[in-house]
């Protein structure tokens, strides 16, 4: 059955893309503003007894969630019999417990609103930190695309004598999965901590490696800090200019324009970003084909 | 029992002044946005085994849904027994109908958002037109205030000699209430339709009522296109300025300044707004009371 995609975000070229590789069909739909603020939603491609799916990229998701649920309602409400949503950023999902008494454990409600509307969801390595897989709070059928390969990929075909660097402990599984994959050799900082403000980072053999070109990988950069962090001992260990890869390129603040100046900075087109170099669309398009 | 009342909306003097009136205790919350711009939201307040309310005025909704549901959410996670919402202005009550295949009857999802987090909810006149009541769409326990009295108490206090008018016969039943209890005259204007665009618009007895202050009323001003008309037609009549009144002045772009150029504009204060003349806050808090 040839799939039927909406997309709530006009300016993704990833959106675009995923349709053509899926060889969907573009639903269409209008969708404005009303003088008084309120949104004016109408589905214009006839959906009834069809299996649909809605791109919504949900980053910065606040003033983007009303008018998907509005889509997912009207959608069900007009006889579409199964609606899923592809969603690259999946937001919230850092807000996975509570730290201080009273906070909103957010990513519970926001996986119930959505869980509570669409069938499946396909996004692009959640931040699974405390959770272990997406079922833990989403009821829907919740899909992830693993954008390892495709780092690697890009490593293999770009970096010379590459040197894969985990920041720290948690990172290790992650990147030594990356490195495997891209045939690449690679090493986890070291943390000696001598008080809480004094933090000894070491990287073990570093004589080993000063003709390789550090790679630092982690899923997300915000505010970018702990990259900077790390690429500034790298420097210190008078190691090559490093290349910082992520997932998901967020990028609170000036936090790109401090770490481009200091080391290359490339992510996947999960979130659309001036460093996207890494193309996920075959990989979700692949993922979402196989929901219809 | 004394309430306990959560505000979303910082700058509303109206909050303060309903919780002044029910002698509440304040809740304290914390709301910040993380440097990714998703909400972050803690609830400092104790509320277990309490009965609480939330204060968020639901004009201009899309961008408050979340932290609302968020808000509504942990409440019942720490314990609250019962939620309760005040909006004054209460948001897509106007779109009740599927104009054009496919639209988005967006009452009715939005509806269903509030009623799955809150057991009841307290509004001002809310745009009741092809919905009888809002337990149509509504599953919690909607209140509404009625600022009739209020505006009725307005017109007599401020206006000499007014004489209310109805810009059309579906305004009748609500301005010949207002009528009634300020004492005053009533006219509806009789619209002729000659043509798609010839219409001819008349006010009865004209003769009788020069001396008289019109007094415009109704629900909502959005565009003010309905009461700028009416307007003109009245100069265009000979009375004297005539005074415009709102429950809910939303006002957009230029509305205001296009209206305020020809008739005094009075508002009750369910939107803050400059033009706000008549307070709700008593009728609110005597109906929020109740709750509790």
């Amino acid at each position: 059955m040839q799939p039927l995609m909406f997309n709530l975000d006009d300016s993704s070229s990833l959106a675009n893309a995923i349709a053509q590789q899926l060889d969907a069909e573009t639903g269409q739909i209008s969708l404005r503003q009303f003088p008084d603020k309120e949104t004016y939603l109408r589905v214009l491609t006839p959906c009834k007894g069809r299996s649909v799916v809605v791109f919504c990229n949900l980053y910065q998701p606040d003033d983007k969630i009303l008018r998907l649920l509005f889509l997912a309602a009207t959608l069900r409400e007009l006889g579409a019999t199964k609606i899923g949503i592809v969603t690259p950023y999946l937001a919230y999902m850092r807000q996975d417990k509570r730290f201080n008494p009273g906070e909103c454990i957010s990513s519970r409600p926001f996986a119930k609103l959505l869980s509570d509307k669409f069938d499946w969801l396909v996004t692009v390595d959640p931040h699974l930190h405390r959770y272990e897989s997406l079922d833990e709070i989403y009821t829907l059928q919740g899909r992830v695309v693993h954008a390892a390969p495709m780092i690697a990929n890009w490593i293999s075909e770009n970096i010379k004598r590459p040197l894969l660097i985990g920041p720290d402990s948690e990172s290790e599984q992650w990147v030594s999965h990356v490195a495997k994959l891209a045939g690449a050799p690679f090493q986890v900082l070291s943390k000696i901590r001598r008080g809480d403000y004094d933090v000894e980072v070491s990287l073990p053999d570093v004589e080993k490696w000063r003709q390789h070109t550090p790679v630092l990988v982690d899923d997300i950069i915000s505010s970018g800090r702990t990259m900077i962090e790390t690429v500034e001992h790298l420097y210190a260990e008078q190691l090559p200019k490093p290349v910082c890869i992520a997932v998901h390129g967020l990028f609170s603040d000036t936090a790109y324009q401090n770490l481009s100046n200091l080391a290359q900075v490339v992510t996947c087109n999960s979130v659309i970003h001036t460093s996207n170099a890494i193309d996920l669309s075959r990989a979700i398009a692949e993922e979402v084909g196989q929901q219809f």
